[in-house]
């Protein structure tokens, strides 16, 4: 059995078939990873079903390994760095990212503070951009990243080529004391891409922070970069896409940023720089238009610093599922879904019956991972058992 | 006495102190400019004043020789061109100049068309910016004008330096029959300024339409140009600002263009080009982003065309103005207005009284050109009998 906290979430991670999503309402609803293990096998049978309750119960094969990849990292932090775990329920796991509907159980931290320091989350504002950028650009993310660290803003990027470089390169040139920048990357805490970043990585974990959800030993895969983007968003309180084409991974994290809140911003660019297409798209989807960074302040919440500390989840008792789902009432449910996603509100004209009894057995399915909540109030079934494609609004 | 209308509008427009904005109230009141010089004394004295009803029972010094050179203008047309006066009242007069507060009493146009062929208003989509325009600036002007006039719109523009002159141009590449492009003039018509445009305009004649308010033989003034702004954003049914700086007149044009209720648009571009900071600004108060010519059209509402004949006044008998106003409700109303704009709301909780003796005494302050109205349900003092100066909103 698990030791440690993030033991127990490395096996809830490791257990196949369950998914960010249902952990995250495992964790809410017993109040921590460790309780989710401890938890009665007929109540986990009933909200998850029979097949994920056995995966629940079972040790992942892969679970023994991976705790030793993480006790090794944990113990490699070289003098003078500290290599620290997070785990969600750990009063300094980010609150913000609980905002997620898919936050990590796991956070890697590499940084250079004093080993029993809290790990703090400042106000963080994120620049994002092309990887391809232009000498304009990445000029333009330099200045406004040292600017934006010097008015006390923690600069977070993803560590790429490109602008991400620029916005921690920048961050850096700042002369204040504190966090001046965050990396967040779609590798494990041990691995660097791209690897021509090696050097920045150690610059920003002296002065900022490094930080993955990915195991020690986890290599870049392209399908993990788009995913971080999302811990990006969460950890920032606004967005500001420097350049981007019109296929940019920027636009997901826009789109992202809407879903959760933050404040999205653009920087408008020649028109015939395919660069600034999506620039131009967000900024006619509403986004806000900056040419300085005392737009992009000016834009920001005022005031605003990430809770340090808010419990993470709710104290109370497990909710009691519903009982059995009807098979024939959930086969209406996908058909009536398709692949699109739809209001509540929607489903319910379509289905009919009462809106307490669609609200169980939606929450049932949800439980199940056959449902995805997505903003908006609507829902998606996941056919495959996979993460619902969030589609454009 | 005046034996066209046009030279009865020539002697309102000549009347000291009497103003475009009186020149309406009087027209719409009493149905054409001869009729206005024909109403009763007593009338004109009642809503006008005594020293402006005394002006315009005068023959201003300067009319015979105004109307002399109209009639000189006019008689010089070469070979297969014509030039036309139209006066507010004809047929052909283009409604959508009453929309304005200070429509011209008279127009001069210059077409190469039959001459008895009546002066059609076809859509107009007008393209203005800066005379120092970037050669990017003027390819994109030069390329929307000509496939904007092959979508069926008429360019409109101002016969400027820079984006005024790509529009133009850009128009008469078209091979489409019709109107392309139409230049709004600050000088009079047989004027050319600058002058290295004098074939452009004769081009812009031959395959469109030269049109101005001011006479034979006026000169350019600088002072001409923000008021000719006005005609050309009335005369279109959406402004396109391609490059501008702050301190550009096509961001009077813009404002123009918000207070008149047409689609305003404008191009983003680098955020280190002065000539995008006035584009920018606008896109930052509302305008629509456009990168494209389809944009444009996209933006444009469908298929209006200026009304060709309208009725441009009511023609209900003259309203009869309040009687004898109080000289302390006067200097009441003076001191609480101030220099500011004011919503008639406002003048009513700072005055107190009945709304509709407000609502009496504001019109008959406007009859006698103490008052301004302004879009939003605002008013103005006028101190010096000029015209007031529009603030931004």
């Amino acid at each position: 059995m698990p030791t440690h906290p993030w033991q127990a979430a490395l096996r809830l991670q490791l257990t196949p078939g369950l998914g960010l999503r249902r952990n995250k309402l495992l964790v809410q609803a017993l109040g921590g990873c460790t309780q989710v293990l401890q938890a009665p096998a007929p109540w986990l049978r009933e909200v998850l079903g029979e097949r994920t309750c056995a995966a629940l119960q079972a040790v992942p094969p892969d679970w023994p390994d991976a705790v030793a990849a993480v006790e090794h990292w944990l113990a490699a932090a070289p003098a003078g760095w500290r290599h620290i775990v997070l785990t969600w329920g750990d009063p300094d796991y980010p609150a913000a990212l609980c905002e997620l509907p898919d936050p990590p159980l796991l956070l890697f931290i590499t940084d250079a503070e004093p080993a029993d320091a809290p790990v703090l989350w400042p106000a963080g504002v994120a620049l994002v951009g092309s990887r391809g950028a232009t000498p304009q650009g990445l000029a333009i993310t330099r200045q406004w990243a040292t600017e934006l660290a010097d008015a006390g803003w923690c600069v977070v990027s993803g560590l790429a080529h490109g602008i991400d470089a620029a916005a921690h390169a920048g961050a850096l040139q700042s002369e204040r004391q504190g966090l001046l920048t965050m990396a967040l990357m779609g590798t494990g805490p041990d691995q660097v891409y791209p690897s021509a970043h090696a050097h920045l990585k150690t610059r920003i974990a002296a002065r900022g922070r490094c930080v993955t959800e990915y195991l020690p030993g986890e290599r870049a895969r392209k399908m993990n970069f788009p995913l971080r983007n999302r811990l990006l968003v969460a950890l920032s309180a606004g967005v500001v896409v420097i350049e981007a084409d019109l296929r940019s991974g920027s636009l997901i994290s826009a789109q992202c940023a809407l879903d959760l809140g933050r404040e999205v911003m653009a920087v408008p660019g020649s028109i015939r720089s395919p660069l600034s297409q999506g620039c131009h798209a967000l900024l006619r989807q509403g986004a806000a238009l900056v040419t300085s960074s005392a737009d992009v302040l000016a834009a920001l919440p005022a005031g605003l610093v990430c809770p340090v500390q808010t419990p993470p989840w709710h104290p109370t008792p497990p909710a009691a599922p519903s009982d059995g789902l009807d098979p024939a009432w959930i086969a209406r449910v996908r058909q009536a879904l398709g692949h699109d996603p739809w209001t509540v509100d929607e489903l319910q004209a379509r289905l009919g019956g009462s809106w307490a009894e669609l609200q169980a057995g939606l929450q049932s399915l949800e439980w199940r991972g056959l449902l995805a909540r997505l903003p908006g109030d609507r829902v998606q079934w996941i056919s495959d058992g996979g993460e619902p494609v969030i589609p454009d609004k």
